[in-house]
């Protein structure tokens, strides 16, 4: 076990570790990021880094989950809107999330996005982004199942539903971030009411003999 | 104009200088990249590499032509298929690509998305994307124009639906490599079918009025 766990570092030293471990990699980035970098950010000494953490890892490991927990904070929506309606507050969050902070959504999502790419080779980070994959698309798996329930979207897996506007989203962002499209998380949601929520909506009004003559999607 | 451009490096010394850049960057990442590990993979002097090219960034902007050129080789598909099974053949091509030389496609994929999220990063890198992103969704744009011309799929706006889909096979490949989903691409090609290809074909048989009737998604 390492020494960050358990909640023993104080919530008003890890904050001001966690912040200048982002101002570091945003500056550096992953790879070329050293703790003295981190050092540099903070008006306490850099000793205390070295008291809470075992290093480099345990540092990262620790900020990972600090930026998703911003994250998945900025994804909590009121219950009780309409299934669509409540699957567009949802995506937004996920898309345009509010900043924290002296940095922007933006700012938060290039580190976290070179944090994804860097768990392909980092078993504990892989883990971690697992269990917070999870959480969102289980918050957008819940209102495609609260839709099916009520009648209002068709039979369909919701797991794969929230799955695929999970990806939808991760990608409209990577592409806005990597190369430049501003417009991409508007055309993310876009995509999603136009064919997953129509295919969603649509379908609740067919039977589904007609729909597998249609789709033949079974083959 | 850098020492690399203009077809200057013979053919076999560039096929091996990049596939000794392949081991070498896979060995150790974009980032902690030095020209030596390169000089290392290569039986010939590492001189050769200095000769053709003007430094790191000149060598990693033609090794990202190179691993695109391979990519996009291997989505080359006959045009003639119904407009989905024609969607199925070429989605399938850029989920599951063949092998090239010892690298399997998903090694190639490691490294294409480790450049991928650097261009962040990189506006030469950034702008090599655009291109190659721009030729990916055209490839797929242009099946669903085929699709609406014969009246197979509705009257959408076909880049619309290139562009969602080509985030969908980015996407998945990402979860596949990141967060270790084996099954991503299956499951990725089975959403777009179920979702994108559904709401293609399906209101294609429905009137507009119907359609916006049910989805109300020019709200």
């Amino acid at each position: 076990m390492s020494k960050s766990d358990e909640g023993s570092v104080p919530p008003d030293t890890r904050e001001d570790i966690m912040e200048a471990t982002f101002r570091a990699l945003s500056e550096h980035g992953y790879s070329a990021l050293r703790m003295r970098d981190i050092g540099e950010e903070m008006e306490m000494t850099r000793q205390v880094i070295h008291y809470h953490y075992d290093g480099k890892q345990d540092l990262m490991s620790s900020f990972l989950e600090y930026i998703i927990d911003q994250y998945e904070g900025s994804v909590e929506v009121d219950g009780d809107a309409p299934p669509r309606e409540e699957l567009e507050a949802r995506v937004h969050q996920c898309l345009f999330g509010p900043g924290f902070e002296e940095f922007s959504h933006w700012d938060r999502m290039k580190v976290y996005h070179e944090l994804f790419t860097h768990a392909q080779n980092d078993e504990e980070h892989r883990a971690i982004f697992n269990e917070h994959y999870g959480r969102i698309r289980g918050s957008i798996t819940e209102v495609v199942e609260d839709g099916i329930e009520r009648g209002v979207f068709r039979d369909t897996d919701p797991e794969r539903a929230g799955q695929l506007i999970t990806d939808i989203i991760h990608a409209a962002r990577g592409r806005k971030l990597s190369l430049g499209h501003d417009d991409a998380p508007e055309q993310a949601w876009r995509s999603i009411d136009e064919f997953v929520v129509d295919s969603l909506l649509a379908d609740a009004e067919r039977s589904d003999a007609e729909r597998s003559d249609l789709d033949g999607s079974d083959a």
